[in-house]
């Protein structure tokens, strides 16, 4: 069994993929761990959550996205790293195997489904790839702690930078995946830059990955196609304004749960998330395809708050959206917070102020991520230097967003403030988007 | 409310698509059908089915493909038909509102799902329509037939030919949308043709679409794409895989309902498709999402057949293939008939056999398809002539399609073979593909 | 005659066009314009002068880039701005007609020539709408002073801003044209921005176009595709080389003939440019072709300096180039000079600095460029802003472009500098790019 | 020296490829060869001679084209054959030489040229790569009888036949790369097909190159793209008809100067080529840029008829056509002919009639063309075997072309017709297309 983790397939295997064109698989243990039922359970799971109810063509899985980012990482060692002096082949499986199963964790809805359980996809990654899985046989039969340094390269643990960088930095193959993936799926115009060039210019050194200054332009379109899908996707507030439903969806789930209440289709999936105890298995029994499942059973629960919630998110009648930071403007968050209450409608449940900050954001800015690897140039003369003292683009875009509050609530109290006592502006202020 | 037909957005609304680029919705009935809770549904079924298995990038739905052909029809007729002497600006929204619809009745995995249950997605596109649902209510408001001219022009029987031809016919939107489509989510090279082109010829008749001639190398390489997408994507046998397996759970619910059996977790939503007597709302309570969710449940039925099958399907376990013709071979079929019972499997549920011509195949061959509209194309001259008489390609290529042959098998059998008494040529037969 | 200018042609014609897909022409004056000599013969100047010696696909002529530019207006006349509020529909056809002409006095390589006989494009394009042309036949044919007004809005002298806007701004139908073709044909993966949605959101105001707020990450996406292709492509060194050695012949040629010497072959096409004396049919008698064939002949020629440059630039060997600002290090300049001296090459002729602030540079700075008009947002509640007071990445790169020295020697020095005296720091001097 | 044949340049040199993304250098004997003058020279030879008078975008020349070629041939020997059985690795550097070169040879508008002048490309080809040549130094400095080698490559007399193949064969580099280019640059939706596919299935064989079965499909995908090519992009009819004028300027020329007519301006380069006594170096001076330049002057000569062609090719006025063949139809084709004479134009130079089957047309058809190898396609069990027998739709396809007759004629005879004696049918035969 010593040589599993070289055993080679008769003939290679090749996956057809729109982004990447083929994903070529030559090794065993990448087929093997394809395979696996944990890993196929990443296509019940979407890669942009809600983001498909704006941009309908966004419905593609992480299992897509999963596969993508091991072909970028197999073209950087095999094409690019191979045969360099500062890279070391025994790290070659070690990065494909977390390349494709970094996001092995993942459960439905993930933003979502945290927030309110207060669970973590990492720490399930974790426990896949070390419990009693089909993905951990195979890793186990590589070698005995193979398991373990897959985890630890996810981790951002493993003692070899080089190979870390690859999974986690700021231009590491989970991001130029996702970019050019999600891009293609909403059809936007965005997203788009030339890998091919970056891959090029990518040199191993020790315990780090540069670029060669003559890409720096390359890597500068890839900053500026990251930060338009940040504005244009990621944070669009309609996907943001499903993930409220969501969240209050579950957040009326648990609550009942800790009521007693009396479901009619009981959240049976949920029960040990209500307690906290969750096994593995618990765990990997969920997707979205068995939420939304339960989502349109509950369309008939009794709960007007829970069956209400529930039949927004299944046909999409998501809550309206406004600017407005309930920091800065007290009153009139809470003259909205009023009309609900008179209209019936529980503000735990109806309105939500969230601002952009608040979503796992990591544009570039330098210093502030001490958890990122930055991105290194490599000049002519050897000498290494952070891309934003370079780059005269990234500098000026560095750290200067602005935060942008919003808040979400039902488009039905607009019909409502009409001929009440509402004040005419606070319609207004919630209208103008 | 009799305006209401006519009745613009006060903003032209847009979708962001892949494959068109922008969707654009100028009517408040278009908005409003989008907006409806049965149209909302067909983002819980797949375009293609099972075929995401295989190429994993089509994990499009069927609401994706409706927007298409909505925008294609939307095209032609208001950017190439409009104004022109044989067509009827009034029948604009019919045909707009046919279009957007025309798939309105699939189920989840339609071909199996009829196969088993015997229900049709026409009959039920019309009781959507017609019946007690959010769309009906939208079409009534535009005029009191109008639903069922709708209706009328999905199932193509309204009177005015040109207006069917649109949504049915050799050269339809509906064609024209998912050719792309497919092609665009699958990653295939196939698929592409100059749509752009061909709408610029197309030409409304008397109860007639025809193309212009100067567009016939245009409609070869259409009808090439669509022979490429057939042979590669649609007919592909590990798809066809995946459909055996989910027609043989379906077959073995439905059985070990009849027999009494105890199911640990009861096919609820099933129960009105076993006995026949279905309401519309139990036909629109399913979706794959729902199917999916029984299936991971049965995984754990004491039946092991549903449970093995049901495993097979969720974690992408499927059946081996191999090409023989049970007709001519009827030795070699019983051969591996025995060892599956040898083996301890049900034939009935471990063994298929199926044919390309058993499946809803239409490439272009005038005369055999008595129900589809042929494709005219209309000489400088005015002489409307059927396309194949024209075209060299497409008369050549006409009705020349071989009939494949393929038994589906589990690869256990395989394994079960060797040393056994199973003859080396039989498993040779079930090697070779 | 007085219905010409609303005279359509009988059927539209289109051309095939790689970037737009097609370009439509409905307008008998469009088609006629199209076909006269002076417009042809764009087809013999390129678009990108010497930058197809460095990116090989760049071949492609202002005959290419008119129809283009012209069919970007035609879309924002025909399909946005037609029936709103603030756009006079008597200006559609000047504005189609100034989009298609406003090349039209270029020369071959404009900026060498230009530079060496003190001509002026923009002046010859005037020349040719009101002069003896077969386009000014054509358009007078229009109206009394229509080639008048065609002129003006070219030169940006028409009264009404919003038609000069389109030809003429920070965010024109020229720019929005070269960038996607040059990129396009160059085929670097920068020039991509999502110009059907900037068309969407554009509106004619009085005497201005706006962009709606709405679309401002479109457009900030079309800034930086500027920015890299400036960086990139127009800007390129080896691009930059061949303008110095073709400016160099042309000096070298004018030198000659003012010195009397014995052209093998006569410069006859340039003894106009000589004197001073070119008349119209002087100046469109050159393209590009008949520059080449010169170049081709004079590589026979006596004189060593125009010979040898002449073969340089027709079997592209270039000059090369260092980074040095003789202002900053002029001992090293100087150094330079004497070597060259030392090997008998005339430091007029084999030596250039240039830096990029020296040429054609029109990246987005308000402010200082004050021709230029700017790029207007209009927000939902009406109020229009300068583009860089709203986006924060336009504001944050406006104006902070590095100046870039360069040198151009040939490539002969280095060898030259081996074992002599000349110091190796020069040598590396020059290496180091 | 003997190492020159295996030099690697210290860093690979890339140039950016609209088409192949890249074209990637490696060999020190590839790059010198690229900088040879007769190399460069294919800049100034078109790659689709007059298509640019149609599709505007053609525009590219044949050193485009010549570098795809050798990218091709690279990425096979480099990924796909390198190490397998039947593929000598010696064979390497030869086969991308005669990629690269192998079209050298071409000479301005070749189609016409030859026609007039009876020269032959091929001929020069092997000229160039033995005679006293920058390219035949570079092949020397390999080893001594290389230029001989690439020579024998490229005439399809080399002995290995698999090599032979790469080049020249039913499917080889040339045709790949040519289909592809040219549909980029004309923007045609036809063209494309999935080269890396069948790259991927290509296998070196004894003395052949087969394909692998299972990429048949992408295989008929070829074949239909090269046939929708040639009937939509080469065949067309209005640059053929820029060739008879460019084909009757040439026959003028010639002319005239047999009968010792005095020009303005002198054939000089012409001169050669009239008198049969070519000498390569007189060969090598001719490009597009002094044809064209010859052309422009001669708008002026006192010869009637080759100043009017001239203006015509320069200012594109060319001539019309009908679909008329002469053989079946004498009386109508002499009735042109009569009216041409009444009307002052001598038939011998504005009548011309031609038939696809003249023209280089090599679409696939088995049998007919025994120079050309076959597509093999080889089987799971190793059986080889020629495409056609396999593919319906290539056996459909092969051989069933019909030819097509046109005359080409001057407008003005259209007019010249009205109100005379002609028959309303012969403007009626003439006006049809």
């Amino acid at each position: 069994m010593q040589n599993y983790g070289k055993a080679k397939l008769v003939e290679e295997k090749v996956f057809k993929d729109p982004v990447h064109r083929y994903i070529h698989v030559r090794d065993q243990v990448i087929w093997d761990l394809i395979s696996t039922k944990e890993f196929q359970r990443l296509r019940r799971v979407r890669q942009l959550g809600t983001t498909y109810l704006v941009f309908h063509g966004a419905e593609h899985s992480r299992f897509n996205h999963s596969l993508g980012v091991y072909e970028i990482v197999r073209r950087i060692v095999d094409d690019i790293f191979s045969g360099r002096p500062d890279w070391d082949e025994n790290e070659r499986l070690v990065v494909l195997c977390a390349a494709l199963l970094h996001d092995l964790g993942h459960g439905p809805f993930s933003h979502a489904f945290e927030n309110v359980f207060h669970t973590d996809h990492e720490y399930y990654t974790r426990q896949i790839l070390l419990g009693n899985t089909e993905v951990n046989d195979v890793l186990n039969r590589v070698s005995e702690g193979f398991p373990e340094k897959v985890a630890q390269v996810i981790e951002k643990t493993y003692p070899n930078e080089t190979v870390v960088s690859l999974i986690s930095s700021q231009i590491d193959a989970d991001r130029m995946d996702y970019l050019q993936r999600d891009a293609y799926y909403t059809g936007v115009s965005y997203g788009h830059f030339d890998m091919e060039r970056i891959l090029r210019v990518m040199r191993p050194r020790k315990n780090k990955v540069v670029i060669k200054a003559s890409g720096m332009h390359a890597v500068e379109d890839y900053i500026m196609s990251r930060y338009q899908m940040y504005l244009q996707v990621y944070f669009h507030p309609v996907s943001r304004s499903a993930e409220v439903v969501l969240n209050h969806i579950l957040k009326r789930v648990k609550q009942l749960s800790i009521e007693g209440y009396q479901f009619a289709v009981e959240p049976t999936h949920f029960k040990p998330f209500f307690k906290g105890q969750i096994s593995l298995e618990d765990y990997l029994s969920l997707d979205e395809y068995i939420l939304y499942t339960y989502f349109q059973s509950w369309m008939k629960e009794k709960d007007p708050i829970l069956s209400d919630l529930c039949s927004r998110f299944v046909n999409r009648n998501l809550f309206k959206y406004a600017n407005l930071n309930p920091e800065e403007d007290p009153e009139k968050f809470n003259q909205i917070k009023n009309l609900l209450v008179e209209a019936g409608m529980d503000p735990d449940y109806y309105l939500y102020h969230d601002c952009t900050s608040d979503l796992p954001y990591d544009f570039y800015r330098p210093g502030e991520e001490s958890t990122r690897i930055p991105i290194f140039l490599e000049k002519p003369n050897g000498e290494i230097r952070e891309l934003s003292q370079e780059s005269l683009v990234v500098d000026a875009i560095a750290g200067r967003i602005k935060t942008d509050h919003k808040v979400y609530y039902p488009k039905e109290l607009l019909n409502r403030g009409k001929g009440s006592h509402i004040k005419q502006e606070l319609l207004e202020a919630l209208r103008s988007k």
